[in-house]
């Protein structure tokens, strides 16, 4: 049987395996290239560097859910129900990413942390869909906003309790849920024409 | 000339130079008691214990703005613009403590950590200033809520990215005071009636 091919999606599951066992701190290329069978050559041909490698798996991690949400963003219909769903699915994907792996979650956070560039893009990504919905409310008569990526900032912001990894202890805590309604609703009413 | 009088007032701000000086995890009673030259039975006659001590100071420095904000809360006029003064003056005095002194600031995060019902009596202070601005927005005609202290937990929520000490390190960032602003604007379009 031959081996497998090396691929960027197979080196970049192997990489997430070995931080999740030796932690941030103590990953190198070598252990991902043995995890896999590969030499660590192999693993430079897809990957240019350690850093290159870091990078591409904090990029991963972040735009897991961009997809979901990029279809909840771009859906048709009143724009009012379709903010709260996207902000509703921002905070359960942040919340599951860090309840169900609590170790791992803590290592993407020091990733994140020495990968600014890669967490900016990511941001900004949720921004345009953020002003898309904004947008398309003010097109659709539902929305009052002058400058609907200034209103996505804003949106954003005023939700950052319940997306912002630094409040992620929060997240379990008894009443979070209708913390997030009532935040949530404040919100639709400041958008609404 | 007689010594000075040992008073609470004294004793905490020595307390405070003292875990300016040695840091919140080496300073104790004994370096209290020598930085003012008494014995340290004395300042145990005012203060039960080291983790009292820790209290009181963690509380002195947390109920700092109390007073200013207060007036604000209790002041006459229109409820929109006094809720913007408010969140304005919160957001203003925890940038002053977090940008003055940097390490002080980090020495009463520790505290805080440490002190939570401290922090919860604080944030309830808080909540009830606010609770009592969006109450005179509504008896003026001004607002809409149907709980002001849950509309208050919501306001306190949406701008929790300028009050919590978590995003200290945004402060100084440039476009903050637009981004404020912004946040709100939105905030006191959702309380309109």
């Amino acid at each position: 049987m031959p081996p497998e091919t090396l691929t960027p999606q197979r080196i970049l599951e192997a990489t997430e395996e070995v931080l999740r066992r030796f932690g941030p701190a103590k990953a190198t290329v070598v252990d991902v290239a043995r995890a896999l069978g590969v030499s660590h050559g192999s693993v430079y041909r897809h990957f240019g560097s350690k850093a290159a490698l870091r990078e591409a798996v904090t990029d991963r991690w972040l735009d897991q859910s961009h997809t979901r949400l990029s279809a909840i963003a771009g859906a048709e219909g009143p724009a009012g129900p379709r903010l709260r769903e996207w902000l509703g699915a921002v905070f359960a994907a942040k919340r599951r990413k860090a309840g169900e792996d609590p170790e791992l979650f803590a290592t993407y956070l020091v990733l994140a942390a020495e990968n600014s560039a890669t967490v900016e893009r990511h941001i900004a990504v949720m921004l345009g869909q953020l002003a898309g919905i904004v947008q398309s409310g003010v097109e659709r008569g539902e929305f009052a906003s002058a400058d609907p990526m200034t209103t996505a900032r804003a949106v954003w912001d005023a939700t950052v309790r319940f997306h912002d990894p630094a409040h992620a202890a929060e997240w379990g805590r008894a009443g979070i849920d209708a913390a997030f309604d009532e935040v949530c609703e404040l919100i639709l009413r400041g958008l609404r024409v």
